[in-house]
């Protein structure tokens, strides 16, 4: 049974901080393992990749077959149904759409002193994108990772992918011609990061990876991190739903039930103004798990993560919001917009009645890749700005220097720096001198 | 002596290889002992940074003495000459006005399928500014992280600042005050950054530490990254300098020394198309490294990482400086926008012969906290963009639902992800019945 609070109760705080920290993932200690595994890849290269991939996914590979080849894909691409092509094409529409607005902008400006100063974004040359195999492959997370990529201007792409006993996903193939990828690798795990972010004989190295993976992956991405870039490290999935009893109770049950269902360390919140609500929203719940085909998956993280919270009011289920600092936040009111303005800390906000989570998984348009475990706090979804990088600029008058300059002989004396004060003293000697 | 290199020699490329895979750092795997320093942080809180304050810092410290108080600070900032302070407070005005500019809009729109979709930036609540301690106790550093905080709108900000011996720089208190810091501690190393990330009894934990520090810091920010933000892993600093041998050599040699002189481990290239300027910029080094103060340091980076580069002509110059993908690059030509223009990878770039890169680390107003060890190629100076997040909005109609669920019922169902699609389903079917 999951947990059933109440903000009124006495022992609540108490019951609220140990939802806070409830350690939800296993968290096994690969670190080991995968500190092998990167020098492994990077003293051997492709023959490191072949054999990890033989002992992990089950399937003998050379370097040659390493890659998916263009032929493959397109064999893979014929199996998928025009149906699914279509709903994939409509997604990847509209998530470029969405996008393509986050380009920021370069600046330029000469300030009162005279100096030039701005700033240059540019794309970063070669990303790589992680793919989970097996039943969490999911075309839709192609399209969440490489079209920001591909928006921000990124050249090449590859994209890695277990293909555990060598099963292929024939929409991921899809996925990832629709979203431009340039190149696709059947292999997973530690190995593949260290592949991309090393480079062997056949796979060149990328300057920075995404995507989400298991405690192999997370590791991996860990410990590559400053060698390239990386995104985040991703945990398992969070809905929290705040209603205030307007609304249908099934609805709700299944927009929890949707993250249930990803992860037995899942979890799905209801924070409720109207308890009756709450009580029938677990009914639902519970009625729900009776036919679901991941009824296993879902029931099991509702029992162990699951939780319906009765507020006094929305306020104060807005402030227990910004404490969870969920990766999804439903608003279930008939008027959303005043309750989104009290959120401050969410990776992504779903307003109203008619905006179940899911349509954020697949053709909302904002990206689905976000912060979870509480890390909503600091970081931010995935967007066109982890495939830039920005570029300060800064020129100089010889009457900016001379405006400016003095303080930076002064804060350099104070650093004992004497090279940094000289570099600026050197010049403005000469422009003391007058014009030669 | 450092390396002389000319693009035309054959062994050039192998050369440039070498200087680009070069390792600087001894990167000593501390990773161990910042465990174990975290994990009795962790467990025992304040006494046990009192205990490794004085057992790495020499000085024996109570919890209540962890804060540098209000009144230490008052007493310190007085012993600050006013040349100094006034310096300071340029330097912030002009940090602040830059950092304005980059604060991000919010945006907000509706698109043809009735979809209103959208972001919001918010701030960081609370974060941690770790400032080096000793030698390299940097006031400018205090301005460069602080600033961006506090334009960002982050309302609580502390520092910790090691005060080995005790000594407290009179001039980063005052850069503390001047930048609206809240909180100083005295404490450094792996046991600062566990302090901020988990909090003990007398430092509240933080959201997003930043700030560069030794290896046991460099390490326990990468051990901490996940449950807070963290900005990036600085390694020694590092200056590229383009010349097509107009300017004066020794403008350009101090430029070079004035990241020389940071560390052992940092690095100093000149890149120039007149191989005559090449050896007078050298040769302006070694007189300079005569009388330099930090002589014994600039002339060991120098000797052991310095380098000159002929190249061709600029275009040339500029492939090899993306290569490089450089901390600080100066391009000390007559025009230098068109060269500007060919550069993709650089952290900063100073522009034309008037702008020494110490104008950057003080007073130009761009961030002096920037990408080092070629991670420009990947990521981007600190900005206020480091202490915001962003979240993302969609608010579905019944109509616009109606035009993009099904693509999403196709795509859960493609997925194997039922409840999701059966969110979108139940919401449909009600629409599809009529209003009630």
């Amino acid at each position: 049974m999951p947990v059933f609070l109440d903000t009124r109760d006495e022992g609540f705080e108490a019951e609220f901080r140990r939802l806070l920290t409830a350690k939800r993932e296993d968290s096994p200690d690969v670190d080991d393992t995968v500190a092998g595994i990167i020098a492994d890849v990077r003293a051997r290269g492709d023959s490191a990749l072949c054999e990890l991939t033989e002992r992990f996914d089950r399937m003998s590979l050379t370097p040659e077959g390493l890659a998916i080849s263009r032929d493959e894909v397109d064999a893979e691409i014929a199996k998928v149904p025009a149906e699914d092509r279509a709903a994939l094409d409509q997604a990847a529409q509209r998530i470029r759409a969405y996008h393509v607005r986050q380009m920021p902008e370069d600046a330029r400006w000469t300030d009162p002193e005279g100096a030039t100063l701005g700033w240059r974004w540019t794309a970063v040359a070669a990303a790589g994108l992680y793919v989970p195999g097996g039943t969490a492959s999911y075309p839709s997370s192609v399209l969440m990772n490489a079209i920001p990529a591909k928006v921000a201007g990124v050249e090449r792409l590859a994209i890695c992918v277990p293909t555990p006993d060598g099963a292929i996903n024939p929409l991921v193939m899809y996925a990832a011609r629709v979203a431009g990828v340039d190149e696709i690798y059947r292999i997973g795990g530690a190995q593949a990061i260290a592949a991309l972010a090393y480079g062997t004989e056949t796979i060149a190295p990328v300057d920075k990876i995404t995507g989400p993976g298991n405690a192999f992956v997370a590791a991996a991405k860990r410990r590559v991190f400053g060698r390239v870039g990386i995104d985040m490290i991703a945990g398992p999935s969070e809905i929290l739903v705040i209603s205030d009893g307007t609304g249908d109770p099934d609805w709700v049950a299944l927009d929890l039930m949707s993250q249930a269902e990803h992860d037995e360390s899942a979890q799905s919140i209801l924070i409720t103004t109207d308890a009756e609500f709450g009580r029938r929203v677990g009914q639902a719940v519970e009625a729900r798990l009776e036919t679901l085909e991941r009824r296993a998956i879902a029931g099991a993280s509702w029992r162990d993560f699951g939780a319906v919270i009765v507020a006094r009011d929305l306020e104060e289920a807005a402030a227990l919001s910004d404490r969870i600092a969920p990766e999804h936040l439903e608003l279930c009111v008939d008027d959303p917009a005043p309750l989104s303005e009290r959120i401050r800390h969410a990776g992504a906000v779903f307003l109203g009645h008619w905006t179940p989570e899911a349509i954020g998984d697949y053709v909302g348009g904002p990206n689905h890749v976000l912060p979870t475990a509480r890390s909503a706090r600091f970081s931010s979804g995935l967007s066109v700005l982890d495939f830039l990088k920005r570029t300060t600029l800064a020129q100089m008058t010889p009457e900016a220097l001379a405006a400016i300059g003095p303080a930076a002989e002064r804060l350099a004396a104070a650093e004992s720096l004497e090279a940094h004060g000289l570099s600026v003293t050197a010049r403005l000697s000469k422009l003391n001198c007058g014009p030669e």
